[in-house]
């Protein structure tokens, strides 16, 4: 939990060792790693070994990936090789793969036989699938075994508590064939056949699977592990629910940082340089700068308008604005659905039926007020152009925050890339054209 | 998984039951869920009820709140009090409260004295507390009592699997000390005293805590189940992982809409009416359209300065997007660091510092680029003011978008109302005013 003050800090910053080991016991593996990474790096080194053996792994592991990989870095090669031999296969191999090559493969050599080949199968796999993200050791139990046999082997397979929440089963051929949940093994007569204790509603997914897909179907079934399957159906490992919550949380934030115009960031906000900052932003806010340049040729092709009424390019700010903003919030919630699975392509034309519909309501509504306060101050003919201009421009926005994501979707592109600022230049652009076609009409010009 | 043709509706749509019948019996409880709310409400029902009694309830989880609602709507009394009688209290709890209280008075009549007890104790906590997310119902057994014996108390608790993973540990007055994993209870030595088997690292929440702490927190630690206490230490129930997903999800969710400008929808996309969307958008863009007329009264004071120099128009849309996009970057970044617990308001300087070096040099890269540009086409003096504009933009709106965030914690609002469009609108006024400042000191005007 979050404290207010750290005095871990302040322990380390007088380098009183004694105070600093008596805190690390009073604290969670949670709240040490929180006050370990507002140390200084070569500090988290030292604190970190004076973890007592048996709290090492629990403080590495609820530190996120990339502080990870900062304490790897600052270790001594030999604690880094054991702390490596006692994690997952998954994380490890997560791990790994942030590393240079040449110590990727100095790590990979001085691992026992069984955890190099674990490690290496995960690496085999892509880097956002399901057999990346799952652990390869498990205690699978054979379908016609009873539950007492299926016990002992669960507790004589050496796996770590978490490992064995959920039990495989496979058949004769190692097919993978449903799951069985501990507490059912464990409360079952001695002579059930483990066939008869497989959860009915029981699911597996394919090594080259998604991982955000899996993770979501695990949100959604509520389970504990999910079975991953190679192509011939043979059981490759499970996706522990720790391993889901971790790829949901760091797939929601790659969405909130496109919506809100970033590349996303694969390290802590903090953590990240200055100039590692100005680069992930710097890329995008270019991007746009070139597509709203298009706003200058707009403007300049209107100049004889603007010219002849100076006072149209007043409101020029805030059309722009609204536009942006009904565009961003008809994208946002559609990217959102389309990433908790609720919408699909096929709802193209329900979606841009209601879009059309709800920009229409949200246009007149604010055409309405905008007519009456600008009628009053600047003239009937002015209140007309404006609030014409906000009924299309609200309408046209929604219309395209629906359409966009959808369409990019289909396009093979991310979605949540058409949302937030890329909506609002590409909402701007147009909404200027609309602005000045009305004015012309309206005021004959 | 997701399908991209639903036989289901069809086979509904031609009133073939035997059909309907035979896809259920070959589909998981997430496929059924997420094809039964593509059909029309009544149907729903219809299919509900050709699902076998053993099925029921897995379905039904696997259904979203609004849903579940929903469904309860259509279904009769008796089906719906059976449903409710299976449901844990706590989901039973947050589907009460969405009722209208006439409805909530019948249902909690109908149920047995237990479950009515267990649901209205709930109901007593706040409604975003870890209180209201736990479920009561859970087999502690005793730090004194061997693993034998405590196996044995879970095992004749009649809880469901998922219910057991983790079993809480009290002393003799009932206070919560610890908890053992079920794993570690079956393989220990029968006569091991429960208190050896203890988790070095235990959690725990006060019934009061903000559920999305619990929830970040299970995440962080890896915790399967989350015990909650009350003021005196006494156990009160258990989060377990699964509401703990969801919990994460929605918050998420809700950080996705408020970036995008939204009022966060408590229902689904496409479940929402048209009205509905409406007023969740039209209360927001209402909002942003007020701040954004502040824009119109910043044109009209240097309306003389438009009027020299009418080109200087040309560039408004562009310098107001970039300047929205760099403030809506920054608070986006700032907003998910403090969402996930990685910044407090205690390292404020330490944001504010980078933000302005971030946007300094945003503002270089984009100023230099645009310099050599718009010198070309529209001369040197226009070039200098453009880019000199850029450079103060960016880096002022880089500085507001890491600064409003935490001001609104600090003050008690979200803060993720402070982005996108918000932030967006705030850094258009303020920097039209730069614009026609500095534009007033190159030009001489």
């Amino acid at each position: 939990m979050a404290h207010d003050s750290s005095p871990l800090d302040q322990l380390v910053g007088v380098r009183d060792f004694e105070a600093v080991d008596s805190w690390l016991a009073e604290h969670g593996a949670v709240d040490i790693a929180e006050e370990l990474v507002r140390l200084a790096l070569v500090d988290r080194a030292v604190v970190f070994r004076l973890l007592p053996d048996s709290r090492v792994l629990a403080v590495f592991e609820a530190l996120d990936p990339l502080h990870q990989q900062q304490l790897l870095d600052a270790l001594a090669d030999d604690s880094v090789h054991e702390l490596f031999l006692r994690l997952d296969a998954d994380d490890r191999a997560r791990l790994l793969e942030e590393m240079p090559a040449t110590v990727t493969d100095r790590m990979l050599v001085t691992l026992p036989d069984q955890a190099r080949l674990d490690t290496n199968l995960l690496l085999g796999y892509p880097r956002a699938s399901a057999g990346r993200a799952m652990n390869p050791r498990y205690a699978d139990v054979r379908v016609d075994q009873t539950a007492a046999d299926a016990l002992s082997r669960v507790r004589s397979a050496g796996l770590r508590s978490r490992e064995v929440h959920v039990v495989p089963v496979t058949d004769h051929r190692r097919r993978f064939v449903g799951v069985v949940d501990l507490p059912d093994l464990v409360t079952a007569a001695i002579g059930t056949p483990v066939g008869e204790l497989i959860r009915f509603d029981t699911y597996s997914v394919r090594v080259d699977e998604d991982r955000e897909v899996a993770a979501r179907l695990m949100q959604e079934a509520d389970l504990v592990a999910l079975p991953v399957v190679d192509a011939e159906d043979r059981l490759a490992g499970l996706i522990t629910v720790d391993d889901a919550m971790e790829i949901l949380e760091s797939e929601d934030t790659e969405d909130i940082h496109r919506v809100g115009g970033v590349a996303p960031l694969d390290v802590a906000y903090m953590d990240a340089s200055v100039l590692q900052h100005a680069r992930k932003r710097g890329m995008w806010l270019l991007v746009l700068i070139v597509a709203a340049a298009s706003t200058i040729t707009i403007m300049e092709a209107f100049e004889d308008e603007l010219a002849a009424v100076h006072v149209l390019a007043f409101f020029i700010p805030l059309l722009v604005d609204t536009g942006g903003n009904a565009g961003t919030q008809a994208s946002t919630l559609v990217i959102r659905a389309m990433a908790v699975g609720e919408v699909r392509f096929s709802d193209l034309s329900r979606i841009l039926h209601r879009e059309l519909r709800i920009g229409l309501l949200l246009g007149l509504a604010l055409g309405s007020v905008s007519f009456v306060i600008i009628s009053l101050l600047y003239g009937r003919d002015l209140g007309v152009v404006v609030a014409v201009t906000l009924v299309a421009i609200c309408t046209w926005a929604s219309f395209a925050g629906g359409l966009l994501p959808l369409l990019a979707k289909r396009l093979g592109v991310d979605p949540a890339v058409i949302s937030g600022p890329l909506i609002t230049t590409v909402v701007d652009a147009t909404g200027l054209i609309i602005y000045f076609l009305v004015a012309g009409v309206v005021l004959g010009l």
